[in-house]
């Protein structure tokens, strides 16, 4: 399910938006046995987005008709907010900015989705309404935490959804489902209206299956909310990516694969079709990236997580996860001092990494080293899970923008992707090179 | 002393810089009661400047023999560094960026300058060196933390003189002393080689008598530092201030003169000037900005001072006064989501400050609402130091430049100043508002 192909339909009278939904909930209900969804509209919730789009003139309306979920950290008006934590919930009487701008311009939200716990995870197994199941192989994990708003997404439920991305929650379920997920740069896509995890670092995320329809739902999703106190416009694009392009790759031994030697030779595979795109590779130093990285769950930012969650921490620790409320509570614990102490670091990597990227297009990096089966995870939760940070987690720390994209599959058909990244308010210069890869993979 | 005196005088073969250092000598003996000074650079120190200006060409360095002071927390090489905290003293090999770039341009250190200690205050009075007296009543404080800095310049011991301002450092004792004191945007100006009180916030600051010694004082200092963290470049001036021109005031029930009725006439006097050049007065929302104040020792930012200085806090706490020790300590205590919350907080005024600060072309306040005599401050030494905070402790939380002007004289002939303010970047517009200021009021 694409723009186009819903487009299309709609054009040639092939079916109504209200009859697309019924087909939806068709889908949905097949695919019942998989935890995607926390919330699906009901008739009577679907009706004044279908009435609307009735009154309303289809070429007026971007996405009109267009269906799209919503993860369940993201407020979606008179539908309870959970996210995945059923003692925090929360019935919202307005929708989130980003949710507010997509359904004024014709976007119908079919459901709420779900995720790791407070957005805490980047597996999908840490959710009290079970591990969501990868979209390829039930037995693999969907990564997360925007577990349900990929998974809906690769299943063909909706055109787009919804995710946040604070350590890689946008683009390792990409990854694992082989979709596109886009983490603009921070501020770009308002926050509003959605549950912090560090408030300071997340961003909004989208999952599509089409390139150009990234593009598009992007330059909705990215108006400028005044009311978001961490809101940044997006100033006019200062240059594309050129046809001969030079792309940043780590040095290999900063690649980290985790003895999944078929990823490795995927992105080499990559690393050659960029190169027949026009690119020329550039070997850059990864120690900064990795370094930031480290800081995101070491270092104090876990503070934030605590902070959005304290007074339920405090009243019924038992509402949480165990695994969650772990990671959660080092938060009460670190001071103010260790904060400007990684700041101080922080500053000094961003610039390093500043100097690295102004020397090439974009970067890339696998998105994930690997990828786990459900049970793994489960024996082993917290390192597995940290494996796959291992290429994401610095990209808010440092003020970058990333492009989790497709980059072919395994012999077990699991995908594998690679992630472009550049430095933060080069968004459309990126999603220009989304395009022009994915133009040529398929 | 100005930058124009000295060069007529060498250009008219009226002194050497060899003689005119002697004659500064002779000039600090003078006042060797009042403790402005904990280092005067001895003959031998000064050799090697003295030397090196006999071989150059006088029209090739802008600052050619122009003497300058160096607030004791900046590091000149060769000679202690102490923050006026003895224990804490450090020989620094290397001088600090900001005084590199002066050196080369031709001028000549005079030596370091007393300071509340670890620069921890806006009084004067809190160094074990002694309280720095005004430069025109002796039972007056001079203003801190940059006393020394400023009291030098006040006595044309030198042309100009570095301080540091966190909190307003740079600006009271410049309203005390009857100066200019110029405060960049943060990060104009290398903190590198600063000992560092809040460094995130930290600038160093620069006193004069002139305003046209200020703006090309200022382009010298103005210089990135690619090894500070925290450096930014100026970007290129986007406006100058127009001939008829809008600023902002507080509403006068947001005005604090604290019962000193003379100050309070003479800011409204200054605002009439300003009308008198061609400004438009219009009434700002202050709130945001006093809110914002209230954040800087209240809040976490006092971390920064513990985690500087924690190893001597920690190892020997009688190093410190018992006012700063008491202070920096509470740093110890702050937790990392104290800074989160105030973070989010401080986002929030930032928002609304550039709302108000993006309608007017700057921003007039009283630089304090009063001056204090030295027995008063020793007797209550944290509220006063607090009142003297009043409009200065918002700036950098704020991100914005500021600029201390002289405003007259009250009977008693203890200078009253006034202080324009702008946001971050409008480094050159609002000291050319200085130079019409100044020609106006000369």
């Amino acid at each position: 399910m694409t723009l186009l192909h819903v487009k299309q339909n709609y054009a040639q009278n092939m079916c109504t938006p209200r009859e697309l939904v019924q087909q939806i909930k068709e889908c949905i209900a097949h695919f019942s046995d998989n935890p995607i969804w926390l919330h699906v509209l009901s008739d009577a919730e679907l009706e004044p987005y279908l009435t609307r789009l009735e009154h309303a003139k289809m070429e007026e309306l971007p996405l009109y008709g267009v269906p799209f979920a919503i993860k369940d950290n993201i407020d979606l008006a008179g539908i309870p907010t959970t996210a995945a934590c059923p003692d925090f919930s929360y019935l919202p009487e307005r929708s989130a900015y980003v949710v507010e701008r997509l359904i004024e311009a014709g976007a119908i939200p079919i459901g709420k989705t779900n995720l790791d716990q407070f957005a805490t995870g980047l597996v999908g197994t840490r959710s009290p309404y079970g591990a969501c199941q990868n979209s390829i192989d039930s037995a693999y994990i969907s990564g997360g935490s925007s577990s349900g708003s990929a998974v809906s997404v690769a299943l063909d439920m909706v055109v787009f959804s919804l995710g946040t991305d604070t350590a890689g929650s946008g683009r390792v379920p990409a990854a694992f489902n082989n979709l596109l997920g886009f983490k603009a740069s921070k501020g770009v896509v308002s926050t509003s209206g959605v549950v912090p995890a560090c408030r300071s670092l997340d961003c909004v995320s989208l999952f599509c299956k089409e390139a150009s329809d990234v593009s598009t739902i992007f330059e909705i999703m990215a108006s400028f909310d005044e009311e978001d106190v961490y809101a940044r416009a997006l100033p006019p694009q200062k240059s594309t990516i050129p046809f001969n392009f030079t792309f940043g790759v780590p040095k290999a031994s900063d690649l980290q694969f985790f003895g999944d030697t078929e990823a490795k030779v995927l992105f080499e595979k990559s690393i050659q079709r960029l190169i027949g795109l026009g690119g020329i590779p550039k070997v850059i130093d990864f120690n900064p990236f990795l370094e930031a990285a480290n800081l995101l769950y070491s270092g104090p930012w876990v503070a934030e997580r605590y902070f959005a969650t304290q007074t339920l921490l405090h009243t019924s620790p038992e509402s949480f996860l165990e695994v969650t409320r772990a990671i959660i509570a080092q938060g009460e614990m670190k001071k103010a001092s260790e904060y400007f102490e990684a700041e101080y670091q922080l500053k000094a990597y961003r610039r390093a990494a500043e100097k690295i990227l102004a020397e090439v297009d974009f970067c890339v990096t696998p998105t994930t080293g690997t990828i786990y089966t459900i049970e793994a995870v489960q024996a082993d939760p917290i390192t597995l899970n940290s494996n796959l940070g291992y290429y994401t987690n610095f990209m808010n720390l440092l003020d970058l923008v990333a492009y989790a994209l497709p980059a072919g599959e395994r012999s077990n058909h699991l995908p594998f992707g690679i992630t472009l990244f550049a430095d933060h308010f080069n968004d459309r210069a990126l999603l220009e090179m989304g395009e022009r890869y994915r133009k040529e993979s398929v």
